[in-house]
C-alpha cells in the first residue's frame, strides 16, 4: 500500500518552495517513515524534497527508498549531488547500486568521489556476487588491542559518526589482523575499571567468514551462532569487513524463495519477477518444461503398450487423471516436507531410515483413505464390484509409491551433492505418473482378464 | 554433521573426573562452538560436562544445544539445578522450553525460581503463540529520560550484566511509558558532552509492536525498517519487552516454510517433520488430498462425457497424462512465481495487469514451444497430419490456460483476504486438469469429426 497521507502537503510545500517546512519534514520522523511518506511522489519530486535534508540524513532516507527508485535516481540526477550522497552511504549498499547502473554513468560519478571511497568501491566490486566479500560493508568498529577501556571509548566516540552500528567491536593487531571481539555490552560493563586493557576482555574464539565464502554458508553460521554481525577476513586473517544481520535476513529469504522456485521447476531468477526480462523468464521455465515434457512422453508410450486393455475396458481411461494426480499430489507433499526439513536443518541425511519408515506408515494411511473414496466412485461406473476393485487397489499403491519417491528423491539428490530442491516436485510427479500408469494397467490386467 | 573431534577426550575427562580440564573446556571457546563439540555426547554426559561451567556460562552453552536436547535435559535433570539454569536464561527462550515440558514437571521447577522470574514467566506464558508478546524477551536496556549521558552510562554499566544486548537503549518516562530510543552509537558519540540530558538525544518516532500483534506483521516491520530489535508495548504504550533480530530470522524462515508446505497442499506443521505425530501428519495431508481427490473426480466425469470420441479414436487416451501434466507444470511455475513475489513484497496486487500481460506473453512462447515438440510426437502416432494437429493445438491452449490460472488464482486468494499460498499449486493443477481435458476433447471433436 502506498502511503498517500502527506502527499498533497508535500506537493504544496514544493510548489511554494517552503524550505523551512520541507526541512522539518525531512527530520521530524525516523528515516524509514519519512521514506514511506514519499512513496507516492515522482522520482524528481522525491529528489527535490530530499535536497532539504542535510547530506547524512539524506543518505539515510534514501536507503529506505524502494531499490528501483534508488537506481533510477542515481541514474538521472546531478552527478555531483549523487557523489555526495554515495559518500554517506553504507559501502555494501552503494556498490550494489553501482552494479545496476550503466557503465558510462558509473564512470561519470566515480571520479567525483574522494579517493578513499573510490578505492573502497573498486575493491568491493571485485568480489563475485553471492560471496561474503560482495555482501560485506567496510564500516566497522575496529580497535587496536593495545588500547585500554577508556581509550577505546574515546576512540569509539570519534569513529562512531561514521559507523552504522557498534554492537561488536573488532580488536585487531598489526596490519589489521583480527585478534577477537569485544561486545559493546562488555566494554560498558568494564567502565568501572577503565584502565583494563582490551586484551583482557577480548573473546578470541570468533566465528569468521572468508571473503570468498558462499553467502548461504555465511548465513548458516550467523543463524547457528545467533550473531548480530560476522567479521569477514581474507586468507591471512586480516579484517576486511563485516556482514550485518539485515543482509542475512535477505540471504535467507532469497535462498528459500530460490528453493520454492526450483521445487516448481523454475531456474532461480536473479531479479524480481516483475522486472526480469521475458525471454530470460521463458528460457528459465521452458528448459525445465521441456525436460518434464519428455519425461511425460513415456506415459504416452506406456498407455500405447496397454492398448488392448484400454480398448476392451474403455472406462479405464476415465480414471487416468484421477490416479496420476493422486500419486503426484501425495508425492509433492512428501518432497516438500523433506526439502523444507533439510533446508531448515531439522532433518539430516543420516535420518533417512526414520524418514522412510514414517513415510511408509503415513502413506499407507493416506493410501487406504484415498482407496476407500475411490471404491465408492468406481462402483458407480464399473460393470461389476470385481472390476471396480481395480481403482482402489491402484490408488492405494500409487499413493504409497508417490510418497516413497517424493521422500527419497530429494535425499538422493542431496547425497549426490545436488540441491535437493532441484525441480523435485515436478520431477517426482513425472516419475509417479509413469509408475502410476504401469501399476494401474497391470492391476487391471490381473483382475479383469 | 556431528562434530566428534573432542569426544574421546571429553569422555576420558568425565571418567577421570578431571575438574580442571572440564572447566577449561567449558570456557576456552565461544559458547556456540563449545556446544558443537558436545553434540556427540549423550544427554547425561553433556549435563555432567556443563556442571563444570559457572552457571551464567552454563546457560549460554545450553542455549546453543539443539532444542530437543534442551527439552530432554530440562525434563530429566535435578530440578534445583534446572531452576538455577533457567534463572540465567533469556526470558523468551525459557518460556518456550517450559511450554514443551509436562505440566507436573513445570510445577516442580517453578517454585524453585525467585519470585521475580516466576512472575515474568507466568506473564509471558499468557501470550498466545504467534503474537509479539510470545516472541519478546523482557531483558532490555531501559533508561529514565531524566538521566544525563554520564548517568546513563553508569546505569548501563550496572544493568549490562543482566542484558543480552545494548544496541538500542529504550528511554522511558513515568510507569515505563516508552518515550523513544537512543542507540548505543549515539550515546558513545555524546560522551564528549557527558552532561547532555538523554531527552536531547532521543529519537521519539519509534517503530513499535503491540503485544497482541501477529508475528509476521512484526517481522515485516523489522525487515522494512532494518531494525536490530523492536520494542513491544501494550495498549497504553508501556514498554513491556523487545524482540531481537535472531527471533525475526526464525519467523521469516517459519513463514516461508509454511508457505512452501501450503503450496504443496499440506496444512503447516507446528513441529518438525521428524517429530510430528504420524496421525497429525496424516490428518494434515489427508484433508487436502481428499479435497484434491474430489476435484480430480470431475476429470473422470469429463472423460466419461466424451466417451464416444475416446472409443472411436483410442489413441487420444494415450496423450491424456502428457497434456494435463504440461498444463499443471506451467501452472505451478506461474503460481510459485506470483506467490514468492507477493510474500517477498516485490509484487503487489495493484500490479495485476502487468503480471497478467507478462504471463500471457510468456505462456504463448512456452505454449508454442511445447506445441512444436508435441507435434513431432503426435506425427508418429496419429493416422494423419490433420489428426496429429489435435495434440499441438491442445498443448498450446493448455499451457496458456495453466499460466493464466496459476498467475491469477493466488492474486484472487489474496484479494479475498486469504493466504495466497493456500494450496494454490495443487488447486491450480486440479482446475487445469479439468480444463485441459475439456480443451483436448473439444479440439478433437472439431478436427476429427
Amino acid at each position: 500500500m502506498v502511503n498517500t497521507l502527506l502527499l498533497p502537503e508535500l506537493r504544496e510545500m514544493l510548489t511554494e518552495g517552503n524550505v523551512a517546512e520541507l526541512g522539518e519534514f525531512c527530520t521530524a520522523l525516523n528515516a524509514g517513515r519519512t521514506a514511506e511518506f514519499m512513496e507516492g511522489l515522482g522520482d524528481d519530486e522525491a529528489w527535490q524534497v530530499l535536497r532539504h535534508a542535510e547530506v547524512a540524513r539524506r543518505a539515510e532516507i534514501f536507503s529506505h527508498f524502494p531499490y528501483e527508485r534508488q537506481v533510477s535516481l542515481l541514474g538521472r540526477q546531478d552527478a555531483q549531488e549523487i557523489a555526495e550522497l554515495l559518500e554517506e552511504m553504507a559501502s555494501d549498499d552503494r556498490v550494489d547500486l553501482l552494479q545496476d547502473l550503466a557503465d558510462e554513468r558509473v564512470d561519470e560519478i566515480l571520479p567525483l568521489l574522494p579517493v578513499a571511497d573510490r578505492r573502497d568501491i573498486q575493491r568491493l566490486r571485485a568480489y563475485p556476487d553471492g560471496t561474503a566479500g560482495a555482501l560485506m560493508t567496510t564500516e566497522m568498529a575496529k580497535l587496536d588491542e593495545k588500547l585500554t577501556v577508556r581509550q577505546a571509548l574515546d576512540e569509539l566516540a570519534s569513529q562512531s559518526e561514521f559507523l552504522e552500528t557498534i554492537y561488536y567491536l573488532f580488536i585487531v593487531g598489526e596490519h589489521d589482523q583480527l585478534r577477537g571481539v569485544v561486545s559493546a555490552r562488555q566494554l560498558v560493563s568494564a567502565l568501572r575499571s577503565p584502565e583494563t586493557p582490551l586484551r583482557d576482555l577480548v573473546e578470541t574464539d570468533v566465528v569468521t567468514a572468508l571473503t570468498t565464502e558462499d553467502q548461504e554458508s555465511v548465513a548458516a553460521k550467523v543463524e547457528r551462532f545467533n550473531l548480530l554481525a560476522i567479521p569477514v577476513v581474507d586468507e591471512a586473517r586480516h579484517l576486511v569487513g563485516i556482514i550485518t544481520h539485515d543482509d542475512i535476513i535477505d540471504v535467507v529469504r532469497e535462498e528459500l524463495n530460490a528453493d520454492a522456485q526450483q521445487m516448481a521447476a523454475i531456474s532461480p531468477l536473479d531479479s524480481d519477477f516483475l522486472t526480469v526480462n521475458l525471454f530470460t523468464l521463458s528460457w528459465k521455465r521452458g528448459g525445465w518444461l521441456a525436460i518434464l515434457f519428455f519425461t511425460a512422453l513415456f506415459t504416452a508410450f506406456a498407455l500405447k503398450f496397454y492398448e488392448l486393455e484400454l480398448n476392451k475396458y474403455a472406462w479405464l481411461a476415465w480414471f487416468i487423471p484421477l490416479i496420476i494426480s493422486s500419486g503426484g499430489n501425495s508425492g509433492s507433499q512428501s518432497a516438500t516436507l523433506v526439502i523444507t526439513g533439510m533446508t531448515s536443518g531439522s532433518l539430516q541425511l543420516r535420518n533417512w531410515r526414520t524418514v522412510m519408515t514414517r513415510e511408509l506408515l503415513v502413506s499407507m494411511m493416506l493410501g487406504g483413505f484415498v482407496a476407500a473414496s475411490g471404491m465408492l466412485v468406481a462402483m458407480m461406473v464399473a460393470p461389476s464390484v470385481r472390476d471396480a476393485l481395480v481403482i482402489p487397489i491402484t490408488l492405494f499403491f500409487v499413493v504409497i509409491c508417490g510418497c516413497f519417491c517424493g521422500a527419497s528423491l530429494p535425499m538422493v539428490f542431496k547425497r549426490l551433492g545436488l540441491d535437493p530442491a532441484l525441480m523435485s516436485n515436478p520431477f517426482v510427479a513425472g516419475i509417479v505418473d509413469i509408475l502410476g500408469i504401469v501399476i494401474y494397467l497391470n492391476v487391471a490386467r490381473l483382475l479383469l482378464n
